[in-house]
């Protein structure tokens, strides 16, 4: 297993700045054209509201996002495309030209979970700075956090069973590697995935695909192939051709290897529940009662639910569009206190950027919808180890039962933290045994903004 | 506008073989160990049912997947992670060190439509390698047909008024780029997408967001600093306060600039058919009659339906989620039928490969469901300019009404189809006049199984 990679080793792109939507430079136009992209900001990521799937979310993408950060330029190729496209002014080109991001982050960290209203980032830029990352910003945590909540959703579904993340064929291949990682960090025990093992360190497994069975003169000789390779401990895909049939042969073949049965059988077919259970009769039957068996094929949410509270004998859940292609957790970037109102003058260094000032706090208006406005703090209200409930507060509060939940991300054109998906897998462990027992599935800590 | 760019720009990565899941190698070091890996094959990349949308498929992603190949190996790096790991055997890691993808490749080019069972990809390999590119293969081609498929069910749903694809913030920021080109393929204008316009000359558009009207001292300043940027044609979003007093708003600001209106007001909150309804009415009334109206929010296909079957007054609408996040269409990748089954050495060679031997044609069995076993060759059956069937055939067909519909995709260890955005939407558009008017939305062609 591998140590942690950098998005370097992730994509191999030297600039980021593109993976950015038209309008952000449209706006920056606009304000460079108006004096005021050098207006100190801060803008706010958060979800104003969960997915009812398991109370909280759980946070991945921040480390990558800094990461990205560092290289969020424009090359001299995309200056030039920019301009014979005209797409912004002559001094907007000028301002994207050298462009290295130069504010601040606060985040939460990955792994951590989060609530409705949490600031997932905090950044602290000039307005032109902080729109240009919007889009990316988004991209990253939009997609790491729903991928991780979705896979804490399913933990908390599958009761005790193992969790494996076989959904890299549904998705973008890149798209794969971080849903594997962010799965795991949310939960789930293996990835199919060989590039989340080797850039993160996920552990991966899997056996075999029907082809394997069909690529042989019968499913016996694939079996005997396979338990000749990989052991007796190894998983047999038993439903190529008639699951009955196939088990009979898969124990069959583990006994001429020695084994009572082979480790596990897999069906990928049908009706998971109803299948495992004829599957557990059949098996033991023959005696193979250490045998384990997996299901896959299409599994829900729902699915996993259904199968633990019927007591299913489910020892593994493969699980692949419905990870891979996890619902969005609509997390949006949203402008939340900006600086004097005048127009200034684009030569604010950023010594006079970090002086404090005095910013005006703005939100959207929309009826019936609370957007807080204004820089947020937020803290976990923890007491005798267990979480109560999420402070979000306009400034900083010291109490030995708040715990911060933001770290520093970004600083000095550089990130502050590194992508590490093992640590954030122990952090949401971490936090999640801090949340106790929820009353029910879905069951959210409140969040409280003070 | 740049032109198409190839996969080395779009993903900088020099290798991608680890795009894979866990159980290729595990069933290759299997087929290695009974001598089964260099066994002549054919698999295929298909989808058992089209999604009930639009009546037919969009390919996107035949030839990104073929640039994809040509660089389909292991690094050193790579070959030391799975030798300390021990996920494969000695002999598999030298089958793995200088692997370089050696069989051919027929394809539906990008931007052709497909239908039920319709044979995507045909790949003539060694059971080895063939295996071996599966998961790549479906990462590409699912992701890629899935945005392009709903985007022609959402140009369906639209009637005449512009699409413009602004998903990028749901999902991984590469995704996002795939995404964007396949929406445009499949029916879209416009993306907000810089990097799709940059690598594949996608044309991208886009204005300003809440945060810039919150930016200035009130929304009018702000409509005046972007028309003084963009001229009268800009777009202004006019529901970051309130809707009416920002169309107000809007056009008094175009007075300013001295046009009767602005080009076009953006509504992002709401129920878009009714304020698009009460936009249009106020505008009328304050005569601005040639002022569009772009409409966004989360918006789905049905959303698009609904406004079309009730004529409301939308000039364009702005997609995000609901594209970037297209439902699965389900591509698999079956072994179609494989040669000798006795075990033959590893020392086939290349010649003896493409000599053509008797393969026994392999097809899983699932009760109910009809998987065609063989390589097949498929067509368009088009009488009088108007395609009539899909035919799908266990022969080649020579006979001037059936068209075929696969091209050379990778021949020689090179990509013999470039990844080319504006061809594939000119195919589309092409195929799908063809198809004339379906008698009902999500009517298809028939699949003719031959």
């Amino acid at each position: 297993m591998t140590t942690t990679a950098s998005a370097d080793a992730a994509t191999g792109l030297s600039a980021t700045g593109l993976f950015t939507d038209h309008y952000e430079l449209t706006m920056l136009d606009s304000l460079v054209g108006a004096g005021r992209a050098q207006v100190p900001a801060v803008f706010e990521a958060h979800a104003r509201q969960l997915p009812q799937t398991v109370g909280f979310g759980v946070v991945w993408g921040v480390g990558r996002l800094a990461e990205l950060l560092e290289r969020f330029r424009f090359d001299e190729a995309d200056i030039a495309a920019l301009e014979a496209d005209r797409v912004v002014s002559d001094a907007t080109l000028e301002f994207l030209r050298d462009f290295r991001f130069s504010g601040e982050i606060d985040a939460y960290a990955d792994g951590s979970l989060w609530f409705a209203h949490s600031p997932l980032l905090t950044v602290r830029a000039s307005l032109g700075e902080g729109l240009l990352i919007e889009t990316l910003a988004l991209s990253v945590l939009n997609h790491g956090c729903a991928v991780a909540t979705h896979a804490a959703a399913m933990r908390q579904g599958a009761g005790d069973a193992t969790l494996i993340e076989m959904g890299s064929r549904r998705v973008h291949e890149e798209a794969a590697v971080q849903g594997a990682v962010a799965a795991w960090v949310g939960g789930f025990d293996l990835t199919s995935n060989l590039a989340a093992r080797r850039r993160y360190g996920v552990p991966s497994g899997g056996t075999a695909s029907h082809a394997f069975s069909l690529a042989f003169e019968d499913e016996a000789a694939a079996f005997d192939a396979q338990l000749d390779t990989h052991g007796a401990a190894t998983t047999l895909l038993v439903d190529t051709f008639n699951t009955t049939q196939g088990i009979e042969a898969a124990v069959d073949a583990a006994r001429r290897a020695g084994a009572d049965g082979p480790g596990a059988v897999r069906i990928d077919s049908g009706e998971a529940l109803e299948a495992a259970a004829q599957a557990r009769a059949q098996l033991d039957a023959l005696g193979a009662t250490a045998t384990r068996i997996v299901v896959s094929g299409d599994l829900r949410l729902d699915d996993l639910r259904r199968a633990t509270s019927q007591g299913a004998p489910i020892d593994a859940f493969g699980i692949g569009t419905h990870i891979a292609m996890a619902p969005s957790v609509g997390i949006v970037y949203k402008l939340a206190a900006v600086g004097d109102p005048e127009p200034v003058s684009d030569s604010v260094s950023d010594s006079e950027l970090s002086t404090p000032v005095p910013l005006r706090q703005v939100a959207k208006s929309v009826p019936g919808r609370l957007d807080h406005p204004g820089e947020k703090f937020a803290y976990r209200r923890v007491r005798s180890g267990v979480a109560e409930a999420e402070v979000v507060a306009s400034r900083p509060i010291d109490a030995p039962d708040h715990q911060p939940l933001q770290v520093a991300a970004f600083r000095d054109r550089r990130a502050a933290v590194v992508a590490d998906a093992s640590a954030a897998r122990d952090r949401r462990i971490g936090q999640q045994q801090a949340l106790g027992t929820p009353a029910a599935p879905g069951a959210a800590l409140p969040t409280i903004v003070v």
